[in-house]
């Protein structure tokens, strides 16, 4: 359903936490279940040279990278994902699930740090060569709910994990505001109920919007 | 000399094995000399992230990265860069000698590899927050003359020095037509001369350009 290639793209988005992982294993099944070939990637990384790019951001001092710096990574990233991963799935009319993408940056690094938007766009069109998403699922919850979720974890915190309270607060502002500004592409899901809900939420939406037309 | 800084920032440009850290020695020798603070520095690379950058591109499959990404993560390593060392150095009122800068981008990126000049230009002034050198040195030769210097070196050839020499002539033509379109900051270095006669050409220019006025 792009413009130009016959496949489809899907992206989920929102803060730390809120459940995109999870929810992107029970799309990746509905869709399955239904025939479709689908692709379950993620941003930053998602191909092999942007995953080394994610390594160099993910990891490190909080300040290792200027607000500016960090950004033009991720889109280096971004690029070298859709160019490599995202495109010819695309092409050969696969669907693909994609965990963050463009509005992460304008969410993180825009609402989030600071960056001027204009700068970011700039990015991004020179990273996707005209790709967007056919819908973007943008799970919603108040981020030290979220955090709660993922605190127990594991593996180390991310750069970005580590990031004040304020800081998450404009990223959940910045895509409550995204989802009010595009709403023929994104829809609001209430992240907060519990993961079979939401998944019947998604599924719902998915239908409606891609599948019945 | 910066029209904000009180430093002095001076590039040395040219192809593989032209003779730029060769000449950044002696440069800094003769510039110590005369009691100037000065900074040796390169692209990509000069400061702890960028050179984490660094070792991504310069490793690796010739077609590890499209050129458009090279580009973008060529200008995250040297926002790094700028950010960190050459404008630190620039507000203390050191000198920054830098080997490559931006103008490598254009020339090796745009005639090189033809990514369109205003994508350069746009990730340039993103990276560079303003920042512009008093002096360009460009050395010039034959590429075929100055790949055969680098030849027998004993390090592992870079994705760059393993470009077909088609490639190597349009980043010399490249850097003659830059010297030709910017001459109040660019100088043209004949650098088939002998290592020492280079060196005095390159003092002389300094001195005239930067130290009487
Ligand atoms: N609807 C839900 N209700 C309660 N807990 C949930 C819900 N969805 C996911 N979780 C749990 O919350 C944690 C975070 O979920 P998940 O990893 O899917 O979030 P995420 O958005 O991918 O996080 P990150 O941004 O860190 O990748 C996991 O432990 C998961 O089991
Ligand atoms: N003027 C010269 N005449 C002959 N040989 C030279 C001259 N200048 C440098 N060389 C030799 O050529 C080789 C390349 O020189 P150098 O490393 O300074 O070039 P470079 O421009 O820094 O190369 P690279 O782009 O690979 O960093 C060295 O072995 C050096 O000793
Ligand atoms: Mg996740
Ligand atoms: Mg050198």
């Amino acid at each position: 359903m792009q413009y130009k290639y016959p496949g489809c793209l899907i992206t989920l988005e929102g803060g730390e936490g809120a459940g995109k992982s999870t929810q992107i294993a029970f799309l990746r099944d509905w869709l399955a279940a239904r025939g479709i070939t689908v692709i379950c990637t993620r941003e930053p990384g998602g191909s092999p040279g942007a995953e080394e790019i994610r390594s160099l951001l993910n990891y490190g001092e909080l300040d290792k990278w200027d607000e500016i710096t960090e950004a033009i990574l991720i889109n280096a990233a971004r690029r070298d994902h859709v160019i490599r991963k995202i495109r010819p799935a695309l092409i050969r009319g696969d669907w693909v699930v994609c965990d963050r993408f463009c509005d992460s940056t304008l969410v993180y690094q825009g609402a989030g740090s600071g960056i001027p938007i204009g700068v970011l766009r700039t990015l991004i069109d020179i990273a996707v060569e005209g790709i967007q998403p056919d819908l973007t699922l943008i799970l919603y919850i108040d981020p030290v709910v979220a955090l709660k979720r993922i605190e127990s974890r594991e593996s180390k915190k991310t750069r970005f994990e580590r990031r004040d309270n304020a800081f998450h607060f404009r990223v959940a502002n910045g895509f409550f505001d995204l989802a009010m500004a595009e709403p023929e592409r994104c829809t609001l899901i209430d992240a907060t109920k519990s993961p079979k809900k939401v998944a019947m939420e998604i599924s719902s939406v998915v239908l409606n919007r891609l599948l019945i037309s």
